[in-house]
């Protein structure tokens, strides 16, 4: 299997002009991060989709800011992975090309010693939207005109880990910009995205510490932010036929467009820098932890619960499984490596299994628990 | 784990009046064994959901026939594959109703030395069809005034068999009865069914053998009928994502309703009664067969692949998983007991996995093969 810096061309660094946009003073350490001095994509884990020269001489716009945003988020978390791994396995990278416009960089791990299968993914896809997704936007609320096939643009990375060990949760976010340009030419814009976390065993530390992180990404922009997409999360992520959530929750959000873009910007910007910081310490925490049979069959029934979940309702896979031309790999990397169903399987209530179990039907009140 | 005869509450048999219907020879036949003699339920897997006293004084009627028939189809092929076992590994029974109508026999074997985990699934259900499949139906050419709720019927039989040997496919079948009543009283019934195979390894002899006996069932009729529904097996049993078939295919139809009520589960019952033919002689055949890791992988992989067409495509579960009160785990049992995703997998072109892969972009014109 190759690794990254088998597929890593690196196309060194390129000065940017100074932007003179007026901004407010966070605004300004983002742009200074994401625009103003050199474009360095030595460190991304392959050339981005966008050619430099072209990201160079567009650093203010939102496409760009966002495209090298999520490239930095993608390899930092990459390498933060990479570093948990006990025998230095690496991450495969193929960076793709989509003919009808765009492409991305596909990042999976599989076999790892402490990582069984996980791909971090980014897309940097435009052309246009099909008339079915151009109605299922109108159907969720967005004002368009048009219900025909209308030009987009999105960006975006998302992310799933499926550890070995059973007491290290799944983790998933997704952060994306989108623009749409409808009929009568008017531009649209959103952000979307989100991190949750899907243990197989409930760990109220854990699950405080990793709630928290994302908390106080929320706070530095507005309180009201962490209670809201808490339960939109809970909601989104809920496995209708079984009456449970996948997991514990997190935070999640989408149609994002105010108070402004720069802020939008800068909300996704600060929850996606939380990833590692809320993830990290679980896998460093437990991956060593002893288990047996029972938790790993337990771990692969939970995970058969999480392809029930990806296949039957995410609408970020269905999205990507009927669109002509998506790369089909790069959606299904979310899927566990080992998946299994029992029929009538009901772990004891009183058991570890059963205790996960309960936090599944009745979602915790972090919210409440975090105030104290 | 309860056995069959655990569950089981024999009822003893009871004797239904001679019924006075003209009817072809062919009619009178079938009419012999479901409804004028005896109804001896003594042979099925649990007492069927219909009380036996409602069944003895509405033997003529098709919603009688049809619950014997699936139920006398599913204890055959119940024990036909138990006989199969090596070590006496029985199925489960399991039978269940459902608040808002009817109920069913969920048979389901797991952990078997043959059989891995597999479900023989009898239903018969009543009451109000959600607006939702309503629509859906009039989407696919129903002639129903009515896009609200409608009273309903349906009596089906389904099963998938997951064996645990790579070299025995995995089998699927389900026949169906469904009555609706529109809003102005009009009542409309038709039929629906098919048998299809998902072999791990392409076998000739074997995929000839399970597509002739379908065939010569089909012919018993009309020689037309094998063609369409074998061509409309392989359009169902699509992967589109994929671009690949779920596996061989067989036979599919749906909404049949001509030439008459009688001839529809006159065929119905002669496809029913050619699926243990079609299908016991390949697991005699290849239970025992030598098989190594490498087998055991691409198993699972295929497996994978029967898990994502059930979950995203299957017009069935998906019509199970949104009808509320349905039974979830009689639904799923559909899903094997292990699948596997490996990103990017490919085999060679040349191997025995490869030649498998090249059968699922290219369906054999078993049409043609047979008519040799």
């Amino acid at each position: 299997m190759a690794t990254a810096l088998l597929c890593f061309r690196s196309t060194g660094t390129v000065l940017v002009a100074a932007a003179g946009f007026t901004a407010t003073a966070i605004h300004i350490r983002r742009a200074n991060m994401e625009s103003v001095k050199k474009i360095d994509v030595s460190k991304f884990m392959a050339t981005p989709i966008t050619p430099v020269e072209k990201l160079s001489k567009t650093s203010n716009d939102m496409r760009t800011r966002m495209e090298l945003m999520i490239m930095r988020i993608q390899a930092d978390f990459v390498r933060a992975l990479e570093g948990e791994e006990n025998f230095g396995k690496k991450f495969k990278v193929d960076r793709w090309e989509r003919k009808e416009g765009g492409g991305g960089i596909t990042c999976v791990i599989q076999d790892g010693d402490v990582f069984e299968k996980g791909g971090v993914n980014v897309s940097i896809v435009s052309g246009m939207l099909p008339k079915e997704a151009v109605q299922q936007m109108r159907a969720r609320g967005k004002a368009m005109s048009s219900d025909g096939e209308l030009p987009f643009f999105a960006a975006g990375i998302s992310c799933v880990i499926h550890p070995r060990n059973p007491y290290v949760p799944t983790i998933h976010f997704n952060y994306r910009y989108f623009e749409l340009v409808d009929n009568d030419g008017k531009k649209m814009w959103w952000f979307g995205g989100g991190t949750d976390l899907t243990p197989y065993y409930y760990n109220q530390e854990d699950a405080l510490h990793f709630h928290k992180t994302l908390k106080d990404a929320c706070d530095v922009h507005d309180k009201k932010l962490y209670p809201k997409y808490k339960e939109w999360c809970d909601k989104y992520f809920t496995i209708t036929h079984r009456n449970e959530t996948r997991g514990i929750g997190g935070i999640f959000f989408d149609d994002i467009d105010t108070p402004s873009m720069e802020e939008c910007f800068e909300f996704a910007t600060t929850c996606a820098e939380a990833i590692s910081p809320s993830y990290i310490p679980l896998v460093k925490k437990h991956k060593n932890d002893n288990y047996g049979d029972r938790e790993r069959t337990w771990q692969l029934i939970r995970r058969g619960r999480y392809v029930e979940f990806n296949l039957v309702y995410d609408r970020g896979t269905k999205f990507g499984l009927y669109t002509p031309g998506a790369r089909i790999e790069s959606i299904l990397m979310s899927l566990p490596q080992t998946a299994r169903w029992e029929y009538m399987h009901e772990p004891d209530a009183d058991s570890d299994e059963g205790k996960l179990l309960k936090v599944t039907r009745q979602p915790i009140d972090f919210v409440k628990l975090l105030s104290k």
